[in-house]
């Protein structure tokens, strides 16, 4: 049982089981990103980061029709009229992000329903993106109010996607199945509706299986691959390595994989085919 | 009615009509790059960056068969023998692309044959790219030659499509197909070819209902994407979202919106349906 | 004749013929990259370097059910224990992998049976890779045992997939078919298990007949291209475009190829349609 209790959220249903937050997003009708919601996203991310129990957090949606519709029109609408002056730092929620990148809780959105402009930034923002097949639907349709996608999506899109295809998306305001989402590289992958549960599940599972300390180093070799240059970014991950494989957890489980005959040619064969995560959980974490 | 007038191209057919240059490269027998083809371009990138009616440009080919069959070979070999000086600085059509960038009239290549070479480079330097299933042929083929693709093309396709396919198209001097040119990210899209004018025409229209100084920050943004660090792309992003949402445009676009309702579920449902533009548009621009 | 014979080699059989080198790994039973192999690779790499005539080395397996398992963990088992120096300097083995992006010799992997770990990262380390249809199996599943792809797997895998596919392979640890390793990027190209020896052959055959200089310049640009800004690849790629076309046989086959009027429509044309190859070829070096 959890320590904490994700208590008095107005439009987030959470549930915290056995490592893994399901996070439900419950803001009819169209769950707006408006100041209700924005408020329990922040006040969740800083509740679990303070629960060690969670590995994993899922995002998914109440509404069959809508993950997020997008962000508040009328909040941006009411910011004031004059001129900014440019800023040299970026506001909190952007500081999140950078750091969100070596956050060791995995965060992954399960989309089956429409999600554009602020709650599409917000699914980029997760470690990782899966998109139901004829269901969900993406847009950056900012542009046509004469604003951009100022919450990440600028940036996000155009390193997931390229310039080319960022630019389709947020001049041409179009509406992007879930296929072409995948080949674009908005999502990991668009999955068939009635097996996207089963994937993101087993995905979850698997990944709140690896320790900690390992996701943390992994987090920080993906960002020196995004930032440095090639052989720089060998050497962090030079480096890195050698932390990883003196972890007394790192040590045990190879252990347990070769007491186990863990590289025989029938179980190697196991592994790689379907039935491989039982057999390698098992003599990994033996019941 | 344009106030400019598009005269005396040898190789271009050019139609400009209500913000959109439709550019029909004629230039029989293959559409070769020659020096009347790239004269004409060259004088028409002139004049149509001082025509503030066009907005949004499209490249298409007059010949079924051809978009740009390559750079003329007979230019390259006419080249001094001497070896050449290192230069320090780009030539004139390199600063153009760099500039190009951020241009705020976007430019798309619909192909519908076979290009290679120069004139795939050419596609590669506009914004986007859409290809004809199963007539566009797309190829680099210098290096059987002994030369590279000097006019950007090692640049472009390196960061569309990664060092590996990038020298599998290089050095294997393949033709590629409108499918694996989708794959590759060498096009944004394959399209059918029976439905690649329906789609380029409605997405440039979308696109020309953008206000150009949305256009041009966007651009910014994407551009600060591709060159900088995420935390200082962010930035960039934040600023520039600063000034997009106090454009007089946005806000008359975001009241418009708001006064009509547009955050409701049944609007809402609408965008994301397929008749979402033109409700969408009736708002922002009504009748 | 080759000069060099390929010798003694444990668990590579190497057949060296007219520019290409064709290594079959043979480590049964499941091509662990055990000390053995590891010490034949490095051979090899070593002994290919001196070889003037290999142009194009494609690696393949013996075994239809494995291309390489994985890296033997019993070795990194064996590693000491206590906390290692941070060190400023790649290891040796890395440093070749970033000298490698120059090499003039173009290396392919011909993937048919199951790759993970260690040899994954050695797929990944190729200038190309090509996986079969319902017999190719990707992993990283490092994590699994606590460690991470310490062998350029986080450098590699982000870079060709972008950040989230790269998580989901190395915290998620699953099994990738050819199609969506494809799809992520970690392969060029998925073929039909009855189609990849030709392609690959094919691709080989046209790579071997490219100059030397041409490709060690394309190799240079592409470089550039990853580690540069796009001005400064523009500049780089500007450069080397001069240096090529006056190769001597740049000259030699763009004088070939307008002698033999192949720029006409015919000649295109049958270029872009298959049997464009043996015409070039033929225009190029006739027999």
């Amino acid at each position: 049982m959890n320590i904490l209790e994700y208590k008095n959220y107005k439009t987030l249903k959470i549930r915290v089981d056995r490592g893994f937050a399901f996070v439900t997003i419950d803001n009819p009708p169209i769950n707006l990103m408006d100041v209700a919601l924005s408020m329990d996203m922040g006040r969740f991310a800083f509740q679990v980061q303070q629960d060690d129990e969670v590995r994993v957090i899922v995002w998914q949606s109440a509404d069959p029709d809508f993950f997020i519709a997008h962000y508040d029109v009328s909040l941006l609408d009411a910011l004031p009229k004059e001129q900014p002056t440019e800023k040299s730092e970026l506001p909190e929620h952007k500081k999140w992000m950078v750091a969100a990148r070596l956050d060791p809780k995995v965060s992954i959105a399960k989309i089956e329903g429409i999600v554009g402009g602020g709650g599409s930034e917000f699914c980029l923002s997760r470690d990782m993106r899966f998109g139901a097949i004829d269901k969900a639907i993406f847009s950056q349709k900012e542009a046509m109010i004469g604003i951009l996608a100022g919450g990440g999506g600028t940036q996000f899109l155009t390193r997931k996607m390229g310039r080319a295809r960022a630019l389709e998306a947020m001049l041409g305001c179009g509406n992007f199945s879930a296929e072409i989402a995948e080949r674009y590289g908005w999502i990991n992958r668009a999955l068939p509706a009635d097996e996207i549960n089963k994937f993101v599940e087993e995905l979850a599972y698997r990944i709140a299986m690896i320790p900690q300390e390992t996701v943390n180093l992994i987090k920080q070799c993906v960002v020196a691959a995004e930032e440095k240059s090639f052989e720089e970014g060998l050497l962090v991950e030079t480096n890195l390595f050698e932390i990883a494989v003196r972890l007394p957890e790192s040590k045990r489980r190879m252990g347990a994989l070769l007491k186990a005959d863990g590289q025989s040619r029938e179980a190697e064969l196991s592994y790689a085919k379907g039935e491989q995560d039982e057999n390698l959980r098992d003599l990994i974490n033996p019941k």
